[in-house]
This record gives structure tokens, sequence and C-alpha cells, in this order.
């Protein structure tokens, strides 16, 4: 077998399982949309379904891993096809997180459409997921493109997503204040509030994945942390 | 070089790659408990120094990463030994994580000391932190002795950490209805709470990577999800 060969086999073993990537990464931008969706319209079936979807999600990370660990013992790559596969396993362990961020999302509509919405909360939420779920589609394409530019836009325009999560976290304290019959949602809007927040980070860190394949650099070093509550001593 | 030359030297490199993530796990234990002392008592001193301290979690992952990844390149590893080393790559990006939540409360502990406390609720909070720090020490023993009974051991006792965090939510709940002084302090703490209890998880899939390399399966199906707080409708 020629060196031509090898290359080739190990090309089609990697292309193989990013296309795994890419289909977990279609099932989790959906988890992420119909989560907030389900929030803001208080569909409990729509919930269900973001739920159920979850396994799908789980599976195909115990899949995506074992097919690394495959091309890995039968290629035995090094250098930059080694960081390839890799970045594989790293990526779908974050797609991993932001799914169970969005189940979790999704288990809390049913307690929350008991009680009454607060203001346009379960909105502001889901437009900050939809900023979280283009950030993801981003990041993806960058991905696979190797597309350094693209991915150092994703991981800046995680700061927006961070200022949404400070200007809901103050909304809720000062809801609160007015009015302790929102308490409760409130607690639980905030929960969701900050893990939608996470979400962004997670879709940051595959981001920051595809800027160290491109360049060999890690840029965490220069990404700003804007969440800001951590100071917030009233509201 | 004979079969067995070749084993040794994975071996001794495997050695080598563990003793980091001994060195890392001891620093991340560190930082539970510092920074659940520091909420406690107020020290801002104690506080800084955890944050500070983080920066040294994160560059042991990154190196970890790299050692982990050149073990692959020269040893190209199979079977049971490849997953060994791919096992390292995990739990470091599980024990950078549990360091972040360390360092988040630490950096709460500013903003909380210029207000009243709340009851118990840090002295709670740290009794918390105590159990997590208490499983990740046997986590990460049991990865090393590679002992599949006390990383099971570890799994069933995540119940408990999930338990008093559902109780503190509950309270802190009532504390924000009874006194609507205590809102601020308690969205606060309910973030270091739910931040504690994901350690918790963290931790866990640390034991259940440890499951998987001795047993060769998955236990995480059989773990009960002891979060019951999406239920509460109120407190």
């Amino acid at each position: 077998m020629s060196d031509q060969h090898i290359a080739s086999a190990f090309d089609r073993d990697l292309e193989g399982v990013q296309a795994q990537i890419m289909k977990m990464g279609g099932l989790v931008e959906d988890a992420i949309r119909l989560s907030a969706q389900s929030l803001e319209t208080r569909d409990a079936d729509l919930a269900e379904k973001v739920r159920t979807a979850d396994k799908s999600i789980d599976a195909l990370e115990q899949l995506i891993n074992e097919q690394a660990a495959r091309v890995i013992a039968l290629r035995a790559p090094t250098a930059i096809d080694l960081r390839l596969v890799l970045s594989v396993i790293k990526i779908s362990a974050n797609l991993e997180r932001i799914g169970d961020y969005a189940k979790n999302m999704a288990k809390r509509t049913h307690v929350l459409s008991q009680i009454p919405p607060v203001n346009d909360s379960a909105g502001a939420i889901r437009r900050m997921a939809r900023s979280v779920e283009a950030m993801l589609k981003d990041a993806l394409d960058a991905y696979i493109q190797r597309d350094a530019d693209l991915a150092m836009d994703v991981i800046a325009r995680d700061e927006d997503v961070d200022q949404m999560y400070n200007a809901l976290f103050r909304q809720f304290l000062t809801y609160m204040m007015e009015d302790q019959g929102n308490i409760t949602a409130c607690m639980h809007l905030h929960f969701i509030a900050k893990n939608t927040e996470r979400m962004g980070d997670h879709v940051t860190s595959i981001a920051e994945q595809t800027v160290y394949l491109v360049t060999g650099e890690h840029p965490e070093e220069d990404r700003p942390k804007a969440d800001k509550t951590s100071n917030v001593a009233k509201g």
C-alpha cells in the first residue's frame, strides 16, 4: 500500500466521522430552537419531543467517540491528522453538553406553564437561544471549512449573548422585587437564561478548537469575559 | 525493539500523563474547598487565591492534552491502551470545568460579603462542596487503581449532592418570599449551589469513565436524575 492509499483511507474515515458531527450538530441546533419555542408557547408536546431527541444526541456522541478511537487505532495518525481526530472527540462532547442544556430548558416548560408568565421573559430567552443557534451553525461551518476567520467571528459574538444574559439577570431581580408572585418563575427563568448563556460558551469552545486546528494557536487568552453578574449587588 | 520494550515505554508515558492528572486533581480539590471557605468566611484574599490558581489548572489541562497526543503519535496504542490515553483527555476536561465552577464561586465572594448573609446558606454550600471534594478524591483514586466498585460508589453518592441542592433551592425560594431583602443574595447563592451540584455531575462523569475503562460498559443508564427542582412550582 502506498502513502497515497494510506492518506486517502484516513481522509475517508475522517470524513465519515465528521459527517456524524454535522448530523449531531443539526440535532443540537433543532434542540436549541425547539426547547426555547416550547418555553415561549408553553407547548408540552414539543418539550417532550426535545427530551426524546436528546437520547439520539447522546447515542451519537458515543458512536463518534468509538469511531474516532477506531480511526486512531487503524490509521495511527500523527501531527495535524491526529489533532483532527482528537478535535472530533472534543466537539462532540461540547455538542452533548449543549443538548443537555436544551433538554433541561424543555423540562422546565411544564412547571412554567402552570404559573403566570413574567412579562416577555420567555420571548427574550427565545431570542437569546436564536443567537446561540446561529452561532452554532456558523461554528460547525467554520470547523468543516477550516475557516479561522468565521470561527473568530463566532467567538466575538458570544459577548452579545453574555450581554443578553446580564440584562435578563437584572430584569429578573427587578421583577422579583416588584412582586413576590414572580419569585418562583424568575428562579426557573434565571436558571434557563444562565444555561443558554452556557450553551454560547460551549459553541465558543467549538470555535476555539477550529482556530487551534487551523492556526496551531489557542485563542482563549484574548476572549473578554462578559458575564458581569457576579458584581451585581442589587437589581 | 521487542514488544516488551514497546509496552513498557507506553506504560512509562501513560504513568507520566496520569501523574499530571493527579496533580491537576489535587489543585481542583483545593479549589473546591477554598472557594467554599472564602464564601463562608467572606475572605476576599482567599477568593483571589482561588482565581489565580485556576490559571495553573487551565495550563495543566493544555499540557495533559499535548502529552496525550504525543503518546498516541509516538506509541500508536490500540484497544485498552488507546482507551486509557483517551480517558486522560476526558478526565482533564472534567477537572477543568470543576475548576471553573470553583473560580466562579470565588468570584461571588466579593458581592456576597457586601450584603447580609442569608441564615446558614453559605455553611450549607460549604458542606455540599465538602461532599463533592470527597467524591472527587475517591473518583481519582478509583481511576488510578482501576477500581470500578469505588467508582460506582462515587456515582451513587452524587444523589446526596443533588438532594442537598434540592433542599437549598426550596430554602432560597422561602427566604425570598419571607423578605425581599434576601432576593439578591439568594440569586447569587442559588447560582453557586447549582454550580456545586454541577461539579458533582462532572465528578460522576470521571467515575463513569473509570467504570467504562474497567468493565467496557457505560454505566450512565442506571443513574437516577435527582435534581427535582424542575418541578418546583412554589417554595
